[in-house]
């Protein structure tokens, strides 16, 4: 059961932009596992990638094509990751853009391909193939709900946000879906994100927006912990409406860089709700840092702790396992500074137990369904958040039986 | 239950050390939890303390009197950290070496605290003290068994070994017991080691061995990634044998060296062995490294990896998991290079499957209670190894209801 409300708004189209889904039986059958989306010409598109090492055939694609062309075709499949799978994974990835290229009378380089599912099985390319004609005789502009479904894994809700914005009379829309919901520590993306904006923006603004707004979303979630290989995160400005937007100081990049931080923090914020077993919603924030970056890293260490996580699930306000986590997250701090509260209730206060402090305060707040953890290190301006959830029974279940 | 044998050889008694225990009440009635070691006036000790910021109250005074004074006496309690607890924490735990002092006729810079169980509530020092008296009374040279018992918090079993080695006609014997089973990421040490020998080793010499073999056992082992506040690892060396060793060129220096190795990597082991709802025992081997410290980052991602420690759990060979952690680790390699086994069998050569692996090879393997995972990095020449177990639904029971 996800965590908190993850109704949807409506996924609003964006012009210059098309979807089509069908069920091609890459792992199992009678489920929508295969997705293309269809970009009009004249667009913009920008994409960051997982920056595990160990990098999936597809990915390994998408930064390839990316570099030289334009991408027309997304074509993506869950059930598989291709990732594990060397050269043939990048054969078989090839074979399927070059399917979808000739069918769509494209360049094969203009077909971005994308995998999500069990790793170092091998692809099944054929059935991905097979599903092209019905996946493109089903392309149409209102498939966002769809496509959100048919994306999903392990993921028990869909997952998707859309907000317009109005400025100087000219109406802005983005739409954005995403999966994952294990095997997610995003380090550039998450498992899978593609958001699009009918917004007019120069590739290169766009390139550095969707890395802004990755920072400030898809990579400051975790589950797990576990970065996946197969990470990415699309961000496509089809330029259907207004002027060119190639500058932060043009009137309109506030309003449009505000719209697409809004879709991307939900969407990622909905990866955590639905994480693998998840009973809690934890916003980790820490203040008072030297850098952003030791703030970052101290939250971190507390979302990934498994005693933290265990202790959140368990609603026990056993406190010291986050003083714990702070200590170790590898940033040094003058231990009489640092103060820790969960939500409203000081737990600690300059390394000490906090005046008043009573185990039944503690336990009112841990019980709640979500909880932020705020910790000020008594040392700078710098602050960073990260969100996350517990560790449960039920994470165990999932991941001692799942296999996509 | 612990994994494999974890029953313990003779503890064997070391001239020049005597160890008293008793029921002090600290946390729970009827529970052996207060220890007094006693060294002889003339020995050497050694200790290294966690690298966790966050330094409980002990561990800060332990670093303090080391600095300038041989431990004459070591005073342990479990049931309390008292960690988290300012400067009344530190008060207290003087207050308990000054007591004992007293009685003692030492210094109390002579005495060295140790506390170990719940973070951030006050230590009841005053029951503390008032079981001096009674600990103190029960100082006898064969007491390790007792006290390896005494130091326990969530352990299920007590931990211990004793190595001789005669060298020359001389007979050095090494005893050492340590205790944990979860906050278990020792970085420097683990939670409470304790180590003796009689041999007769230079204070420099005993310090430079403790942090080399901690490095390769209580430093080389991961439960669940969390490292304590309250770590600490304490080498004695009496004096009572042989003749002064301080050099690494002395005859006698290899061969104790080699006992000590043994009994610290078998107390460290024990520890992952009794780790909180352990069932699978896990060596994570990693070869062909660039340097040692990319093989230990390499292995750490592994060993820590919820979704790793959960196909252990599940006897599931879904080894992309591995591949995903191997390549979120930090280190840059070339995914074309890298193989991964699991004991005898070959899962990934070269990035992608095996030839002729076969699910049922990678089931049979993963259905052992014990498993070496080797990786090779096929970048250099260096190697380390990380000892770690499963995570399973016990281990989020324990720590859903644990305090201490």
């Amino acid at each position: 059961m996800p965590v908190g409300d993850v109704s949807l708004v409506p996924l609003l189209p964006i012009d210059g932009v098309k979807i089509g889904i069908c069920e091609a039986g890459v792992r199992y059958a009678n489920r929508r596992d295969l997705t293309v989306f269809k970009i009009d010409d004249g667009a913009s598109v920008a994409v960051v990638t997982t920056q595990n090492h160990f990098v999936a055939a597809p990915v390994q694609i998408v930064r390839k094509h990316i570099q030289t062309h334009t991408p027309r075709y997304l074509l993506i499949n869950t059930g598989n990751a291709n990732a594990g799978t060397g050269q043939d994974g990048l054969d078989r990835a090839l074979a399927t853009c070059q399917a979808l290229a000739e069918k769509a009378g494209v360049n094969a380089c203009e077909v971005l391909p994308y995998s999500t599912g069990v790793i170092g099985e091998t692809l099944p390319s054929e059935r991905i193939i097979a599903g092209l004609d019905k996946t493109l005789s089903d392309l149409t502009a209102d498939n966002w709900l769809n496509a959100a479904h048919s994306i999903m894994t392990t993921d028990t809700t869909p997952k998707g946000h859309s907000v317009q914005t109005t400025i100087d009379g000219t109406t802005y829309t983005v739409t954005g879906i995403s999966k994952g919901a294990g095997m997610i520590r995003p380090n550039m993306a998450t498992m899978l994100g593609f958001v699009a904006t009918d917004a007019c923006i120069s590739p290169k603004l766009l390139q550095k927006i969707l890395v802004d707004l990755t920072n400030q979303s898809f990579n400051r979630i975790t589950i797990d912990g576990d970065t996946s290989t197969n990470d990415c995160c699309t961000l496509i400005a089809t330029g259907k409406v207004g002027d060119l937007i190639d500058s932060e100081n043009h009137a309109h990049y506030q309003a449009i860089y505000e719209a697409i931080r809004k879709v991307m923090l939900k969407i990622a914020q909905l990866i955590v709700r639905d994480g693998e077993g998840a009973t809690k919603f934890i916003t980790v924030k820490v203040v008072g840092g030297k850098s952003a970056d030791d703030c970052a890293k101290v939250a971190y260490a507390v979302a990934h702790s498994p005693l933290v996580k265990t202790a959140f699930f368990a609603s026990d306000p056993n406190w010291g396992r986050i003083l714990a986590a702070v200590g170790y997250a590898g940033v040094p701090f003058d231990q009489s500074r640092v103060s820790v509260s969960l939500d409203e209730i000081a737990i600690c206060q300059r390394g000490g137990l906090a005046d008043g402090y009573t185990e039944e305060q503690g336990q009112s707040v841990m019980s709640r369904p979500e909880i932020t953890v705020s910790i000020d290190l008594g040392q700078g301006d710098c602050t960073d958040t990260v969100y996350t959830c517990d560790l449960s029974h039920e994470y165990v279940s999932i991941n001692a039986d799942y296999r996509s």
